[in-house]
């Protein structure tokens, strides 16, 4: 396996994400380093073992000799590393990435990318409501799914290589999709989500009910604590996608709404019937 | 306290609900007896020690010797049964519920009902997404809320009684609310996300994505797998508050709609901020 000869690892952005990687990586026994932007989190991670060395600038010593690096970065944020700073990665490296969204980022990048390295996009479907590497922890791998999004110009080796990462990462499921089939099953799955649970707060000031509120409701709202600046620019990223997805939810959310003003009870129960049936294809097992 | 002399008890519907009070109250040392709609959930609650004696059909001398009688019926089953059965009640008995709608059942089981007996409603918040007394723990009280709702009809005794009631049961906090504020919290709290849970799961087919499922549309959609016979009828007597919240979540979840589709990312990240403040406050302590 290539794992092999692949022992320097170099993560670029070290947050919560950043962070459960380089865990997840030094405890298998890899060389890890990290360039984030803040320094106390480099130094965090170097005085808690998460991390081998580190620093807040591409230094090109230390991307020089990474033989794999995982960005964990925002969408925007790696487009632009990659532009400033593509020069400085060892030939023959292995890139791969974070990103919650796909088609905006990967063929751009495959597209400046130097030819004598590669990337091959990955999502890690995993996170918490908290952020920063103080916060890391690779368990939350062992229960999410992991992506891989390849496209037409990714070898057979490199989709091969980041399975292999996705699963020694811990992660429950590793999957292949196209970047388009990852984009609409996120824009559902996820966007989707997140933007019921922010409408659900903001639609009435409803503190005053805190008192009152059952599990249903805190399930429900627990992602409604959201990064804004992350999440804004994955909906944005993601625009079309996602509003395909709002549209047939507030449809169908419109009919839900009609039967009960029509006292239509066997059409509501219908709707519930369908409901419960779908949703038990969604138990864990 | 009223509960030294009260300790016959009578349980009126013994489904998930009434198999735990029966549980809880059992532990307590009260005498509990319970009418059931299937002997075989007599016979279960019997076997397992559940309650000291139950049948199927109201026996006037089971009936005529509880002190207290608790309600966990549908909620037009509870209305036909003090139609039909009030007769048989002890002089002097005090009667609760367990309905989750309160402005329907109140007014008319107080109308009807005797005057030497005395109906003071609640609504235990617990619950989960398996039925019948085989699945009934009283543990689901500990984390949950109990809201006692009071009429003009009902004697300061009762009132205390019934908080009393909540309070032995173990539930985490007991409240007051008029039967009013209870349905457009309920409307708001409990039926909105309901609603919200099933539209998700039946806007599309979504069967195929259930390998890439994270926790958050999980949680999201625990509450989706619904008792279509009992949810439906709540709805629908609470159908006025119900429509009041579906309609300022479907304005609000337009809005942000709109948002996305201008590209608007200060707006979008103003929502979010807005929903991020908002969901601190239903952190549990």
């Amino acid at each position: 396996m290539e794992w092999i000869s692949k022992s320097k690892i170099l993560i670029v952005g070290l947050g919560l994400m950043g962070g459960s990687y380089a865990k997840a990586l030094k405890r298998l026994g890899y060389h890890v380093s990290a360039l984030g932007r803040r320094q106390e989190s480099i130094d965090y991670a170097l005085a808690h073992g998460i991390i081998d060395e580190g620093g807040t600038e591409p230094d090109p010593a230390l991307v020089g000799s990474a033989d794999a690096v995982i960005f964990a970065l925002y969408p925007g944020v790696f487009k632009h590393w990659i532009r400033e700073h593509q020069a400085l990665l060892k030939p023959g490296a292995m890139l791969t990435d974070v990103t919650g969204v796909k088609r905006c980022v990967v063929y751009e990048i495959q597209e400046m990318l130097r030819p004598d390295v590669e990337f091959i996009a990955a999502h890690p479907m995993a996170g918490r409501e908290v952020y920063g590497v103080e916060n890391s922890d690779d368990r939350i791998f062992h229960e999410a799914n992991y992506i891989v999004t390849p496209t037409a110009k990714n070898t057979p080796e490199a989709v091969e290589w980041c399975r292999s990462l996705g699963q020694i990462l811990g992660f429950r499921k590793v999957s292949i999709l196209s970047p388009e089939e990852h984009d609409e099953m996120i824009g559902f799955l996820s966007q989707l989500t997140h933007c019921i649970a922010v409408a659900l707060m903001t639609c009435s000031d409803n503190r005053h009910l805190v008192d009152y509120t059952g599990d249903s409701f805190r399930d429900l709202t627990r992602i409604a604590r959201i990064n804004d600046a992350m999440w804004s620019e994955l909906f944005l990223l993601n625009k079309e996608p996602l509003l395909r997805q709002m549209d047939l939810f507030a449809a169908e959310f419109g009919q839900l709404r009609e039967l009960l003003a029509a006292e239509d009870a066997e059409g509501l129960r219908e709707k519930m019937r369908l409901s419960t049936a779908r949703r038990a294809y969604f138990n864990k097992e």
